[in-house]
């Protein structure tokens, strides 16, 4: 027996112990009960409202086993719930022990619904203001109220407070991330957010977004897993210099020198009086409504100021990449590509030996990545999928679920972090012979690919409006998938980056500059899964005749598409002529990049047909 | 000199004139400063919120001239203005006198902007509660607030009390609509709506929408141009009786007494009352967002009431057409689609001559409708577009605007009211030898007409989600229309109705038996424009191996698609098969309805290319 392969950026390891939670929320109980409480709200958000966040705040699953991205628990006296969207309701179940914690449906049963019927009139239901949206307590508020209870904001989390063996918080390095990678000087990107901060007449924003807070002053750290980041805020006045508030710890003299040029520093805990200043003088305030708690806002308006909560800005600066970031994306692509079609060549002479598993499959990726020298992190822990797993679109493979690599398909999303840019990809990959509804619904799939990928449209088009041309091809075998097309993408930095999306609900116009994914996918729920990505930029487009400014997609990502899934009947002619332009343009691009068998596998892969 | 043609259901009159707007705006003046106002609303609308009012509530017409459909002014005592939307841009230059009334843009410069410029602190602005919703009211307010300024409803209306040449309000007969044609009687009805007002929690409906009146009543009316429809109002409880608000003299005695065995019939002004007593009995009412007045709901709330404003549930019911409503739509559908074709064959004949004009062509068509001996209305004013005047989507021609046909192409949209359906069809045809532009414009139009025409779509589905599929052809050229390519349809009743559209903002998802327009167009400003419409039925799909209950449309309407605009290079094989079936169904439908020439022009209108 071979040791358990390891991956320096993914663990396998299944933490989730729902042995623990009956435990655990009997001490939670005593404790609001100790503070005079008859309730608690549990979100799986931090402070800073971000989806990886640092172990020093997965409250939410130490409480309860649940170690998905989003979710919340209510805990009364008598009863207690975990509420989790479709993504995670087979991994809750698993996870979370259901006779301490009953299982609920985010969206059809939402907590709000769920209070109302379990708090009794007069109770008290207690909430952490740091760790909630002014919109989330709202909307518990409205609940609270309806059942005739009290919603009560608590000074310090209670879970803190019995969780004796919590692990510090993160305390990582900040580095600075280089002009000829960022494209832009801190300076003029703060020039830019005064003009929007004008505009909204507002005297100062609150960065409370650490994503924005990387991209404002230019650095990046390590708090938390896949996602460079430091944890931290900033206050941006509309006149005057800025605050950076991060533990200084986290900062060597050579930062801290280089960000006193541009901000004043101060600790994290400082940001309360400055709101209680701001609000003293009577001050409009930005907040973002995405990631500011209620206990910020809070701050400003006791002190006498008015809150202006509202999409952060910054959102839209940062999503809309500069020639810097572009060039940067395009060289991390190549990089990144090369290391995908190394791993695929791999995968094509061992997969069908029979003798690997999703993790083996992981972290051989992680491997060739790393090899480039440059990989940072991974941007998200692989989604390796083989058999009924690829059908679980967000599946993330552990060493109890880890499945042997079987003929017919498997799935692999998964992406990198270098410096210079952020990569997400998904190739699914014949082993053996894929029967004809494979090859069916991988054609359809590929046919909405490619759809998104030659789009034109006018300015002011939104992904909206984009999303149906992937799903059209399967609409009309009877089929769909369940997740949007396609979303934003940071520059060295999130992965998952707003606010545009290809996706029924994303109505944010779409600029030349932006990045998303195109990832249409197709799942036969217990059998196999789907699913298509490559990243695309938003780029103008010249035609003879146009009436309107026209935008389109360039295509970044590099690997070959499996023809062996493709059924050449299905494609018509300008479908079957993008991908032969594609996979010339990986040949060309990644093929001076591969050796030996890996570059006559790559030449195969990439035949016209 | 021949005279002038005559239509019986439109007159091509140019009504405004500018000329009498300084004197009214006068008159206007005087009276609101001798009820200590300061200023005045005056929107197009009238208490019912529809789209067609009867002359003695063309309230802004009388005043300032301008005719369109949708519009506000707003008078203070220095400034007025007049605020409409692109589609009459150029309409209220023509008719409304600028130097009395200053032409802004609804979205652009809406009116609650203009207000914060020139309404001054202190000041009093009057609103007639009765034509205003509540949100517009809430809107109107706001920026009075924001101008430290009062928003004062007013008692009685200032401008009745000048106009001193007003009609009569409209006391047309009303007429029942049969259980062959309806499908559903009233009972059936109101068990449905109480079923609604239980999951809604509240104890009654106001029903403000005399198309909802007309439908749940199964009555029709002629108290406005174009839509069959008494004026009205009604309350259904959750429990009893409902009671139907219309003017006695409107009622023969034997309809009141086939209404008396389902309600109760009392005069319009007693609604008041009724609104009163469900607010001294704390009752819970919902309103309709898009009819009710602030009056009706003022009244309630005052006497104690909770009012629930939010959509009319009857909408949606209204919207789902039932088999008796389909048949019938058919029916009017193959009798309609037969005098189309039979305007469109003498068209083909006397156009190229050079004598018509846009207006003779629109009396043309609806002789042609009317030897049908069932026309009841023409369902709008014919919009008969020659050269650069088919360029504007929503033109109408006046003796002043008229134009000869000239060689290119020519647009009529039109539409019937015939008692088992209503109508609305556009074609658009070339006269002469069309350039290649036209037919390249034409036949992108054609394709996106065609995307719309064979979507399949899972259930939950909005019209937003297809719109972009009539677009793509005309993006990938640089072209694009600015209006949405689909509205609702009502059966004998208006044609534009809610809740579904096709549209970037029609997220009511589509259900099975909703009629729908597809009418894509191309507009070349200054030159002519093209639009290709027939309406749809949302149908249930069976494909084999669905895994989702799926829709796709059925066309309704039928006449031929002129081939002489059609390049069927452009054209995909499938998108050729689509064209051929159309017109075979054509010739099968219409064929046997046509005679002689028209017959003989049918088979060579209809050839398969």
């Amino acid at each position: 027996m071979s040791a358990a392969p390891k991956a320096r950026f993914q663990s396998f390891e299944e933490t989730a112990n729902p042995a623990q939670g009956a435990g655990r929320l009997a001490a939670l109980r005593k404790e609001i009960d100790r503070r005079g409480l008859d309730g608690f709200i549990v979100p799986r958000t931090d402070e800073y409202q971000g989806e990886y966040v640092p172990p020093s705040s997965e409250r939410l699953a130490w409480l309860t086993g649940f170690t998905g991205s989003w979710g919340a628990a209510v805990v009364l006296r008598e009863a207690a719930a975990i509420f989790v969207d479709g993504r995670y309701t087979v991994q809750v179940r698993e996870q979370v022990d259901p006779a301490a914690f009953s299982p609920e449906h985010l969206i059809e049963n939402p907590p709000e619904t769920w209070l109302e019927k379990h708090l009794k009139p007069g109770q008290k239901l207690g909430y952490d203001p740091a760790l909630l949206t002014p919109d989330a307590v709202r909307r518990y508020q409205k609940a609270v109220t309806r059942a005739k209870a009290e919603l009560v904001p608590v000074d310090g989390n209670p879970i803190d407070a019995i969780w004796t063996d919590r692990p510090a918080p993160p305390c990582a390095q900040v580095v600075l991330h280089p002009i000829e990678l960022s494209g832009e000087a801190t300076d003029s990107k703060l020039g830019r957010m005064r003009a929007k901060l004008e505009n909204l007449g507002d005297a100062a924003l609150v960065v409370t977004d650490p994503h924005a807070v990387a991209w404002i002053f230019n650095i990046r750290g390590g708090d938390v897993s896949h996602t460079p980041l430091p944890l931290g805020a900033a206050l941006v006045p509309a006149e005057g210099r800025p605050t950076l508030f991060m533990d200084g710890r986290k900062l060597s003299n050579a930062i801290r020198d280089a960000l006193a040029d541009i901000a004043d520093i101060l600790e994290p805990a400082a940001l309360d009086k400055a709101l209680r200043d701001l609000g003293a003088g009577k001050a409009r305030v930005r907040f973002d409504q995405g990631t500011a708690s209620q206990r910020h806002v809070g701050l400003l308006q006791e002190a006498g100021g008015t809150p202006d909560v509202g999409a952060d800005p910054v959102a839209l600066m940062k999503a809309v990449k500069n020639a810097a970031e572009i060039a940067g994306s395009r060289a991390a692509h190549a990089r990144d590509g090369a290391a995908v079609s190394r791993y695929l060549a791999w995968l094509s002479r061992e997969a069908p030996k029979g003798h690997l598993t999703e993790i083996d499959a992981a972290v051989k990726l992680e491997a060739f990545r790393s090899e480039t020298g440059l990989l940072m992190d991974v941007s998200f822990p692989s989604i390796a999928g083989a058999g009924p797993n690829a059908a679980i679109p967000h599946y993330r493979v552990t060493e109890k679920s880890n499945r042997k690599l079987e003929p017919g398909i498997f799935l692999i999303d998964s992406g990198a972090q270098y410096r210079d840019g952020t990569t997400d990809i998904t190739r699914t990959v014949a082993i053996g012979a894929p029967d004809a509804e494979m090859k069916d619904r991988f054609t359809r799939v590929l046919k909405g690919h490619i759809a998104i990928a030659t789009a034109v449209f006018p300015k002011g088009t939104s992904g909206a409006q984009l999303d149906s041309f992937a799903r059209r091809p399967l609409w009309e075998a009877g089929l769909d998938f369940d997740h949007g097309t396609g979303h934003g993408i940071g520059s060295y930095l999130s992965v998952h980056e707003g606010p545009q999306r290809i996706a029924k609900l994303g109505t944010t116009p779409l600029e030349v500059g932006m990045m998303l994914s195109n990832e249409p996918g197709y799942y036969k729920a217990g059998a196999w899964g789907i699913r298509i990505e490559n990243l695309v930029l938003v780029e103008s487009r010249e035609i003879a005749g146009a009436e309107r400014e026209m935008f389109g997609f360039e295509t970044l990502t590099f690997a070959p598409i499996d023809l062996a899934l493709v059924e050449p009947a299905l494609l018509t002619e300008a479908e079957r002529a993008w991908l032969n332009a594609y996979h010339a343009k990986v040949r060309e691009l990644i093929g001076p990049q591969l050796e030996g068998e890996d570059a006559r596998w790559l030449v195969e892969a990439t035949r016209p047909i």
